[in-house]
């Protein structure tokens, strides 16, 4: 049995085009393993630096936007309203640990240095927030903020496919599922 | 004594405006050595990933304009015209070896993997030419193919400040023959 996914759930995966495209060509794939395989050889061996920038581009960022957060006077509620938006994307139930530890001023700190971050790199501070709590992302951020642009560029390609693989695993647990109440 | 040089002129070495802005901002620069040190910390540390696409998209690619070489009819007067504007952005008289070696055939192969590598990396392949021959060049394009576009984006940034430290030395030696004759 294999698992039917089309160019859709591909693209919520990972928001390159041809990373989808060629996921679609290369499938359809009978496990979560063999789809990982997949994924693994087309982001790194076939998704150009254009595709790499397109999948980074469609992460939300926290301070993302100006009607409601564009300067430091932004709402406690907006912040942890962003932030979760923020982490949302990711796998559900994955973002417990990062949530449960945001408060006002890390979020405040979190969205000040990923302006900072994304002014130096050109693309959003990327991050597999699983298990990781809110503090310790904001850590992270720091100590990469020093990284040179393209040591930086690589560090958020193996992030992006750490993201792709979970919502790959949430793709093909919620379908095993569907088929198996069909 | 100070060379004295402008936007334009870092423009002419490096096609990224982040690198150009900087290089006026550190300058002015009393040595060549001392640019290049300057240059090579721009253009590692601080010029991020859409900095060098725009660099090396400022480069001419053989077979670039479609009015003129569409297809695999190319003439050979057409094919040698495009090689040689192709070397000529690079320093004068470090173009001999390359032009003194390119035959019909080999022109035509190099256009036609030029457009695969464009194709495969989304840039077009960068070498500084200096020295080679045009069957060099094309086996190195070849070799370099099968790298991962990462590793492929890092040579050609390599390669791209090679270019920039040929054509500043160029501008420097001009500007000492300009200011002895004052």
């Amino acid at each position: 049995m294999s698992v039917r996914l089309g160019l859709n759930d591909f693209i919520a995966c990972c928001g390159s085009t041809k990373f989808a495209e060629q996921m679609v060509a290369d499938g359809p794939f009978a496990t979560y393993d063999e789809a990982v395989v997949a994924a693994r050889n087309i982001w790194f061996n076939k998704v150009d630096v254009h595709g790499w920038l397109e999948a980074f581009a469609a992460h939300p960022q926290i301070g993302q936007n100006p009607s409601s957060v564009a300067h430091k006077s932004s709402t406690s509620a907006q912040l942890h309203l962003q932030f979760s938006f923020f982490l949302s994307l990711w796998s559900k139930g994955e973002q417990s640990a990062a949530l449960a530890t945001a408060t006002d001023s890390t979020l405040q700190e979190l969205y000040e240095w990923n302006s900072q971050y994304k002014q130096k790199f050109g693309f959003v501070f990327l991050i597999c927030a699983s298990g990781r709590s809110t503090p310790e992302i904001l850590t992270e951020l720091k100590r990469r903020f020093s990284n040179r642009p393209i040591v930086e560029l690589e560090i958020a390609s193996q992030e992006q496919i750490k993201i792709t693989e979970l919502r790959l695993h949430k793709l093909f647990t919620n379908t095993s599922i569907q088929d198996q109440k069909s």
